[in-house]
């Protein structure tokens, strides 16, 4: 790397304290200019989503989740009044907790169990980890962020001892999610194993009117917050998703705020070689042709920022992974995440990334101040932070040296500012590299066809139970279910082979070589 | 997917409670055929390996992780004793821990911090996730597994209260790793900060004469257990690497290695239709053309293997992804891993898969059983299991009609048998596969560039340090530091970004807006 070249692509923040450095792309020294026109027009396309365009034309939506740091710039009054007041309501609840004037039926709340999924938990999850501080934080954390049954009974082996000292937080927009209201009844039933109430422990956090409000309503739990339609999900994390966890772990969330916002004002400015967020999304674009042919590692040398990958995945993945453009032609859109974080995924995959197949660019968050507090030396003048400085330093020239492209982004540290702002440039370099590709960043049309063959999964599981338990003590062939049900075998197979697992069904399978001969009974 | 085609791929494996369905990859029936020498091949290699052959030239090694279940399969006799010697060794040692009759300064022990990056901590955590139970765990666990200072910190608050009831392992088959040993310096340091030696607390797994293994005899640690050159790091998992936590945390470790050697048994024979590791090593060479152009996405629907797939990066990315193949053509080989669990990764990124770019497969991870005990209900007849089960099916299904091609691994349900089976049905896949390209699947030249270039940055940042040191009270810019130190001038700011963001150094820094006119000073 030229010191020329550095100097020329290192864009220092100094307000944010953060940097971005993309000259280890080797993108000519006319691609930016080239490519003005259609990031000028990307720039005008986020002007009239932050005026309150309707950004997602499918569901006719607004987008909003960059009012939420700066609610004078919300197209009404109304929004401006609602984002004030949710914020100020979250504050005096976890105001209210913190002292224990809101307490559980055992005395003061110790413990959070936070239940959602995707972005009801991705971004809470990320935020936890990046401060979490065991001696420190107001509230200890845990989560349900699926509909696994082993996986929540780990959790409870944890909480169990001090359920009337723990908050349940139940975050659903459309307050229909069927994992978090399985975890929700899953809850409710271990609550009431001990002779407590759920509501008087719970918080939701949902659509106004939704089904889980109005069960939250008819319960009375502690308190509601509203989750507005022009909040995406994979975006939520400045709204009530996000900072009621942060709050109540005791994380600054008015700095959270104003590092976004000031990224948002950075990355507000026309000029693209000012822009963080603009060269971004560039380096997107000629990193994969603006069509995703390069997956983008993501390796944070901070284990604080272990969750930050995971949460990008959904942001850039669920936004940009599109069949069709906004003109409706077919392009199979994407770029895909992964990582976990440096040094230790250099020991995992650093081999296939220096040598094996080169279908991958690298981005880097590379934190400058090691610790709170004085280090060790574990050479002389030489710390671990030292240490793990040096293998980001190392592992980018070895990659480099061998072809292989990074972007850097630099965190002078890990504070509820900083992160903030890291959060705000992606958001944006996502908004706009989807305008540079033409496809709609706010919608998610290719999640429904799932969740709907699950539904029917669980339908025909209904039919089958009823079929077997009229017929009890006889086992049947999957032929003779199949002809009589008029199922697909193979569905009907992995179906009868789940339930015969679990005793509770009482279902019971008489194995044969031949899978078609295989029996299966009630009783 | 028809039945009759179900059928044909659908390869149950009763005695070790599992089964394999490739019949949602697309290849034409006579593909397996077409690639039947090519397998004889492979597994010839392997039966040479089980051997004792030399597997890794580069290294001159044999590769034995195959004799660590089946002792008596081992080509000598030194050999077969020293596996037996140590299985019971780590009997002994892990009993005596639960009995207390080996105990902390403080009492019995506890918990467990077991420092180790790569292989010496993927495979551990890998086994701790899958078996975790906080009620009943013989010892609760904790992991550095970087050298991260934020990392270790957060790490100690957890454990500080009880360091004198903490049992620390230190896992490094050189022994110089740098990580780790950092980290078992910064453990030294908090135990001596307690008044405390670490050495009556600490446990050594490394290779006999190594650093880390004198050091431990040294300061009298209270074991020494080996490593064989002959294990590599991602295939240590049933070395004592992964064993003597497992024992430790009150995991049948027998029942581990029976289903290894059970997998084993099943994966050695010839018939590529009946061999669960060949079917699937054949399937990525039909799905990545044998050349990794599609990534994996591993998606188990099971909380416990969620770090399945961080262990899979190591196994495959580090084998596989390779400049060189075996006759020194330049290849570029490997293939991608990632992913978490399901549904809940639905939520992040099946709207890529599903609609965006289709540069992957899926290895869909299905467990039958839900949980130990029933369950509640959450509608009529189905539980949150079913719905699990429900989204797994129904997912799998919204890909493939989309062209998304998917492998289904089946296991009956997550024990220390089938998790055993599961480590070695991948172990030998990549073997197998590694074959098929001809690829040296037992080295990584790869990762050596980037540690020597780290080591570099560490000298370079002493000889700064020292410089400047020389020089107190003056600062000097970029410019003067380069030219006088002989150093290239984005690594040299590089490190004095670093050294000036912690305050411990002394180094402080005037900021220019151009980069070369910084100045740094000491004190």
């Amino acid at each position: 790397m030229s010191w020329e070249r550095f100097q020329r692509y290192y864009l220092p923040i100094e307000r944010l304290g953060c940097a971005l450095d993309v000259s280890r792309v080797d993108f000519p020294d006319d691609y930016l200019m080239s490519m003005a026109s259609k990031m000028e027009k990307a720039f005008q396309e986020m002007e009239a989503l932050e005026r309150g365009a309707i950004a997602n034309p499918d569901e006719n939506r607004r987008v909003g989740h960059y009012w939420l740091r700066a609610p004078e710039r919300a197209p009404s009054p109304d929004i401006r009044q609602a984002i004030k007041t949710q914020l100020t309501h979250i504050h005096d609840f976890s105001c209210k907790v913190h002292s224990g004037q809101i307490q559980g039926a055992k005395g003061p709340f110790e413990q959070v169990l936070l239940i959602g999924i995707g972005g009801s938990a991705l971004g809470p999850q990320f935020i936890h980890h990046a401060f979490d501080a065991p001696l420190n934080d107001k509230l200890r954390f845990a989560f349900f962020d699926n509909t696994d049954p082993e996986g929540m009974d780990c959790v409870w082996a944890q909480l169990d001892e001090k359920l009337g000292q723990t908050l349940v937080l139940v975050i659903s927009k459309s307050g229909t999610t069927p994992e978090t209201r399985n975890g929700m009844l899953e809850a409710e039933a271990a609550y009431t194993r001990k002779g407590l109430s759920l509501g008087a422990h719970a918080v939701a956090v949902t659509g106004e009117g939704s089904q889980l409000d109005c069960y939250a309503s008819d319960n009375r739990w502690l308190a509601r917050f509203p989750m507005w339609d022009w909040i995406g999900g994979r975006t939520s994390v400045f709204a009530t998703v996000g900072l009621l966890p942060a709050a109540l772990q005791g994380i600054d969330i008015e700095a959270l705020l104003a590092g976004a916002r000031q990224m948002d004002e950075v990355t507000r400015l026309p000029d693209m070689r000012q822009n963080p967020a603009a060269l971004i999304a560039l380096m997107w674009y000629y990193l994969t042709d603006g069509r995703g042919t390069k997956d983008m590692v993501v390796l944070p040398y901070k284990d604080r920022l272990e969750y930050f990958s995971r949460y990008l995945q959904q942001l850039v993945m669920e936004s940009l992974g599109k069949e069709q453009d906004r003109d409706g032609k077919v392009v199979h859109q994407g770029i895909t995440v992964y990582g976990n974080k440096g040094s230790t995924d250099q020991h995992a995959y650093v081999q296939q990334l220096r040598e094996g197949i080169p279908n991958f660019f690298v981005t880097f968050i590379e934190v400058l101040k090691d610790r709170q507090g004085p280090s060790l030396e574990v050479e002389p003048e030489t710390t671990s932070g030292d240490c793990l400085h040096g293998f980001f330093l190392g592992t980018r020239e070895a990659l480099y040296e061998k072809g292989r492209p990074s972007i850097t982004l630099t965190l002078r540290e890990i504070t509820a500012h900083s992160v903030g702002g890291l959060i705000a440039l992606f958001e944006r370099a996502v908004g706009l590299y989807a305008s540079l590709i033409n496809v709609n960043a706010y919608h998610q049309p290719g999640v429904e066809a799932g969740k709907q063959a699950a539904a029917d999964v669980l339908t025909l599981q209904r039919r089958i139970l009823q079929w077997l338990q009229a017929r009890p003590g006889t086992t049947f062939t999957l032929e003779e279910i199949a002809q009589s049900l008029d199922f697909q075998k193979e569905r009907l197979f992995k179906i009868l082979e789940h339930l015969s697992a679990n005793p509770e069904k009482q279902i019971r399978k008489i194995s044969d070589t031949s899978l078609g001969w295989c029996r299966y009974g009630y009783k």
